[in-house]
C-alpha cells in the first residue's frame, strides 16, 4: 500500500530528547515499511526513517533556536505539501490532531486520523462533530471517553520495536523505578510514599519542565532526602534501558487521564513489572495480571509490590510482545487502512 | 454591501481589558453599520455590537476560568460557521491570521485578510506564498517587510470612533505619559531617562504580563524610585482618556517593529502629541510634523520635547480627525471591498 505518515513538526522524527508522538510515528513509519509497504514521512528534515521522507521544515520547531517562529504557519505549509501529493497515496494518516481538517475534507474517507493527546478540552467536541466525516482512532479506549460520539473506527495501543529495549532477566538494580516528568499530575510523591512504606530504594529519573518548576522545589525537593530515594535527573535512550531493565518494578502513580503512557510498556519490554494507578489507559495497558497490578490507593500498591516482585519477568516480556511491538502496532494500522479502502463509510460508523 | 467581520476569539469584541486586535475589528464593525452596511460579526458571545452577531464561543478565550481549552478548535470551529453561511456575504473580512487559508481557498477572491501582527516570524513565508490567492492588508507599510513578495492589496492604517478619547485643549497633568506593557521591547527606561534629562514628571501606566515579571523586577523596579517618576498600573478605558489628555506629551520609544501602535492616536485623539521612536510603523503614523515628532537616540528625544510642548493641540487633533477616525478606516476598508468585487484578480495584484 502507498502509505502517508504526518507527524507533528514539534520534534524530529524520532525526537532527541523528550516528545511521545514523534517517538510512536517513527516506529510505525519503520514498521510498515518492514511490512513492505510505500511509506512516505512528512515531518523535518533531521528525521532518520527507513521510509521516503518529505523534509517540510529545516529542523523541528521545539528545539530551533529561532527566536520567533509559527508552529501554525509550520504545519500548514506541510499539509498544502501533503495535499499536493494527494493522488501519490492510497492512504494518508495523521498524527496533528484537526489541524487537516479544513484541507482534507473531500477526501477524508482515504485519511486516518489518530488523536495522541488527552480530549477533556472545551472547544474539541465541536470540532469534532463539525468535521464528522474523518475516520478516526484513539490509543485507549478510555482516552474516547470526553468525546464519544466522535468517529471512532478503532483504538490501536503505541507499540515500539521488539529490540528497542532490552530484556533484562535479573535485574541487578534493586529499586523501584520512577520515568518521567516531574509535574502535579505524575505524583511522584505517591512513588516516594509508596517506596518508603515498602521498604525499598527508589530511583526517580524524570526531567523539570520550565513551567513545573516552582512545584518541584516547593512540593517535591523535600522529599529528595527521603532515605533510599535519589533523583538522577533527565536520561536519554540509552540510559532507559538500563534504568528500566534493573529495576525490580517500575511504579506508575498518575493523576490525570494519561491518554497511553509509553513509559509502561516500555518497562514491560525490560521485563519489568508495572504498579499503576486506576487512571487513563493504564488499566488498559496493565490488563494482563503477568505484566503488573492496577492499584487505588496507596495501601493496595505496597500489597501490590509483594505479588509483583514475584512474577516471571519473562511474562512481562511476553506481554509486552504480544500487545506492544511496533510490528503489532502496524499490523493493527494496516488493519484499518484496509478496511477504509473498502468498506462504504456508513459501515465503518457502524463497526467502531 | 453584506460584509462579515471574523475576529479572533482570544478577548471580546471589544476586550473588557487588554487586547489590540478585537478592539479594532469592533470598532470597524460599528463604522461600517454606521456608513450603511449589512454587517455579520463572527466573534465570542459577550460581543457588544451593532452589526448583526453571531456567537461561536461563549465566551473569549483568556479570561475564560475553564481550565483546559484549544484556541485551535475555537477558531476552527468558527471557521466552519462562516463557511456554513458563505452565500449570505458579498465580502468575508478575516481578522485571524492565516488559519481560514485552507477552508477558503475556493472563494479567497470575496474574502479580505488584515494581518494584525508582525511578519518577521521564521514560518510565514511559507505559507503566504503556498495561498497567494488571498488579497492581504497590512496596518502600516513597514510591517510588509519581512513578506514584501505576499499578495498585498493595501495598507489600512487603524481608526479609533472620533468622541472614544476627549479631546483636552488645556492638560492639567504637567506630566509625560508611558502607557503599555512594561516589557523589554517597550523600553519604558528609555522614557525614564529622557523625563530625567528633560527635567519634566513621567506617569507609566502599564501592565506587567506574567512573562514580564522577571524584567520588571530586575531591570524596571529600581528605576521607579527615579524622582518625578510614578508608576500607577494597569489603567481601563475610561482611565484612558483622562490620563492620555492630561499628559504634556506620550512617549513611545519603543524598540521592536512595531505594526501599528494604537496609543499613539489614542494620544493624538487627545490631543496630545507624540514623541516615537523610529521603529516599525512610527515613521508612518507620526508622519505629519503637526502631530508630533520622530527620533533616533535620547538627545534627540530630549530636544523634540522642546518643540513638541509648543505644538497646537488642535493641530494634533486635527491629524487624528483627517488620518486615524475609525470612519476613514472603514471608508479605505469599503473601498477594498469595491475594488474586490469589481476588478480581475490580476489586476489587483498590480495596484497593490
Amino acid at each position: 500500500m502507498r502509505i502517508a505518515q504526518v507527524s507533528p513538526l514539534y520534534e524530529a522524527v524520532p525526537p532527541k530528547l523528550y516528545g511521545g508522538t514523534e517517538r510512536v510515528v517513527s516506529w510505525l513509519t519503520d514498521a510498515l515499511v518492514d511490512a513492505g509497504h510505500e511509506v512516505t514521512l512528512f515531518a523535518s528534515a533531521e528525521a532518520r526513517t527507513r521510509a521516503q521522507l518529505v523534509p517540510v521544515r529545516d529542523q523541528a520547531i521545539r528545539l530551533d533556536p529561532a527566536e520567533l517562529k509559527s508552529d501554525l504557519a509550520a504545519h500548514l505549509s506541510m499539509l498544502h505539501e501533503v495535499r499536493e501529493r494527494l493522488d501519490d497515496f492510497d492512504i494518508i494518516h495523521f498524527h496533528v490532531d484537526m489541524l487537516h481538517f479544513p484541507l482534507f475534507a473531500d477526501c477524508a474517507g482515504r485519511t486516518l486520523t489518530t488523536l495522541h493527546g488527552r480530549l477533556d478540552l472545551k472547544d474539541l467536541a465541536g470540532v469534532y462533530r463539525r468535521w464528522r466525516e474523518f475516520p478516526l482512532v484513539s490509543i485507549s479506549y478510555r482516552q474516547r471517553e470526553p468525546l464519544r460520539a466522535a468517529n471512532w473506527i478503532g483504538t490501536v495501543y503505541h507499540g515500539l520495536p521488539a529490540r528497542l529495549c532490552a530484556f533484562q532477566r535479573e535485574p541487578r538494580g534493586g529499586y523501584l523505578a520512577f520515568l518521567g516528568r516531574i509535574s502535579p499530575e505524575k505524583r511522584v510523591d505517591r512513588a516516594i510514599a509508596i517506596a518508603r512504606r515498602a521498604g525499598l530504594p527508589l530511583k526517580i529519573a524524570a526531567k523539570v519542565d520550565h513551567v513545573d518548576r516552582a512545584y518541584f522545589h516547593r512540593e517535591i525537593e523535600p522529599l529528595l532526602d527521603t532515605p533510599g530515594v535519589e533523583y538522577i535527573g533527565e536520561i536519554n535512550d540509552e540510559q532507559k534501558s538500563d534504568f528500566l531493565g534493573n529495576a525490580l518494578a517500575l511504579l506508575f502513580p498518575i493523576d490525570w487521564p494519561e491518554p497511553f503512557g509509553l513509559v509502561m510498556i516500555e518497562a514491560m519490554a525490560c521485563g519489568t513489572p508495572v504498579v499503576g494507578w486506576r487512571c487513563g489507559s493504564v488499566p488498559e495497558v496493565l490488563g494482563d495480571p503477568a505484566c503488573g497490578r492496577i492499584v487505588d490507593s496507596e495501601d493496595q500498591a505496597v500489597a501490590a509490590l509483594e505479588d509483583v516482585l514475584m512474577l516471571d519477568r519473562r511474562g512481562v516480556r511476553g506481554v509486552f510482545e504480544r500487545r506492544f511491538t511496533a510490528a503489532t502496532m502496524a499490523a493493527s494500522y494496516v488493519d484499518l487502512y484496509q478496511r477504509l479502502r473498502t468498506a462504504p463509510e456508513s459501515e465503518l460508523l457502524l463497526q467502531a
